[in-house]
């Protein structure tokens, strides 16, 4: 299998993609190689600073065009068409890349996905999910911030989308899909709430567990979590935010070392490098989104997402659960 | 200063209630005096555990009926006047009491609040605020849940009401208002916050500092946080559920005493019941509401805010903010 990854996506580019695809082909196996999208002068002096990898699965595909995060992200992917995302995908869109990875413009791998991988029937708007860490385990929230004005029929396709992510790569067998709300009652939340539960509990196809209150999220309530991106989004940054802050809290209180408290050991289970990347569900083909501050770990776990995401034919389940629920008569589907 | 606390709103009424009624009378001067309304025979049973308080400030006010979380707020209100919640802030409406607390339904007390007292001109909307604590001090959020579906001049009430109650309660000379948003430019968000964003740039009696994302309010970014109350009761009960989650994922690794570590000290800032209630602005009168489970101390600071409400002359401030809003001309409202 083989996979584009961005190599000029993060702040420090291409220091943390090249590691993190060092790293990569080193955890998985043989089978795997890797495409590093980008300046190609500048990749080979990065590389230049790694010895002991296996050259043979790693190639080069220049590509001396940056977007920024200062470029609109639809214009500057008809524009900029030998920018890395661009490249990068169409690698990916003409076969030659299995999947494609970036921590560049969110906005702009979004819309070079949309552009060129186009959506799969069914899917009125893709969507982000995003893996949160929870008290029990993990949940997939979706979307993430890729819709910020959502339809209720939306929340449903999501709903769908997230079940197979959870099946593919969570390993969850009848994933319970919940609703993000402010209340348990079907009659709780705004206008987009009401009708989505409502329409949710009438999918025969899927797990629907109801309503899951923001103090639920934590408490693993649901393995999938739908809601519009734009509550989505805020939960998503509020969450990193509360946890960094109670964890300096503590700090400030108490210092690091007199506790013999090992921090980075606690706190694993909230890392999001352990996730390292969100998939952008719904378009034909993988796309995997990671943040602009990626370490080389959350680069290599974010290959390893696309490489889990190819080899459990995630795009063929979802073609399928897309095609049974829009056509859906009762029974079919249960996989 | 009179003010009316519903004995039976905590899931422990009237124990709660009653302990911190006494703590207020203790801690406040001799101006304060307490209204106790609920079921005569069991606030007096429980005062006969309390010794050496104030009796000549503390009164009952008989109330047999009780509105419980299962009734329909707007009918119970209607039906049961005899309820401590309709009772309280009948006192307050007849100016029997300057002002009103309960534990008890949030929606029965908003209801009845609605009703009784009524909104003060210019508010379309009363709000929930509620004052979340952050890396540097306070933020009051607004509307944290009694409007779920908004429209940007709402928001732009909101504004105006946050800023009234983070003069008067929280002694902030010009209050900086922000806008909840997932994106710092003003072009970014749901169709709600976008024109939210171009109302509020136009209100030149508001210092508005733009938009704030989810992991800005935890480093303090504005005095006033406004956002429609769907958000804003998500983030809320997020932010309880996070930051205990990871009080949790700590005691669970190292144990309380063997790190010598006075966890309540630590996260003191964190607790809810230092702040006590929750204002519902922009209705004619005082109307507090406090957590449903409440301790003592909770319910003392939540007599505390009520108290300071009043002394401020808070409801005055509002009324002469917004009609100001309202007819503003530049210049004019600068106070």
């Amino acid at each position: 299998m083989r996979i584009a990854l961005d190599a000029m996506g993060t702040d420090e580019a291409p220091v943390s993609e090249i590691a993190g695809a060092v790293g990569a082909l080193r955890d998985y196996d043989s089978g795997l190689e890797i495409l590093l999208v980008g300046d190609q002068k500048k990749i080979r002096r990065e590389l230049s600073n790694h010895a002991d990898y296996p050259e043979d699965r790693l190639r080069i595909v220049h590509a001396p065009e940056r977007i920024t995060s200062s470029d609109s992200p639809a214009a500057a992917v008809r524009r900029k068409r030998a920018s890395s995302i661009v490249v990068g995908i169409k690698l990916h869109q003409e076969g030659e890349a299995d999947a494609f990875v970036s921590a560049g413009s969110t906005g702009a791998v979004m819309a070079a996905s949309l552009f060129f991988l186009r959506r799969l029937p069914g899917v009125d708007r893709p969507a982000i999910g995003t893996v949160l860490p929870t008290a029990t385990g993990r949940i997939l929230m979706l979307d993430a911030g890729a819709n910020v004005d959502c339809k209720p029929q939306h929340l449903v396709q999501f709903a769908h989308l997230g079940k197979i992510y959870a099946q593919d790569l969570m390993g969850v067998h009848r994933p319970r899909v919940g609703l993000l709300n402010i209340g348990e009652e079907p009659e709780k939340g705004n206008e987009l709430a009401v009708e989505s539960h409502r329409l949710l509990q009438g999918e025969k196809t899927l797990h629907f567990v109801g309503n899951v209150e923001g103090r639920e999220i934590i408490r693993g309530a649901c393995d999938v979590l739908v809601c519009d991106g734009f509550s989505g989004n805020l939960l998503l940054k509020f969450y990193e935010s509360v946890a960094g802050f109670v964890i300096g809290l503590l700090k400030r209180e108490v210092g690091h070392s007199e506790m013999g408290l090992d921090f980075e050991e606690v706190f694993r289970v909230l890392d999001y490098a352990e996730v390292g990347g969100a998939p952008l569900l719904g378009v034909n083909g993988i796309s995997i989104i990671s943040h602009g501050e990626s370490s080389p770990k959350a680069i290599r776990n974010a290959v390893g997402v696309a490489a889990q995401a190819v080899s459990s034919s995630m795009v063929k389940h979802i073609s399928r659960e897309l095609a049974l629920g829009v056509d859906a008569t009762e029974g079919v589907g249960k996989d």
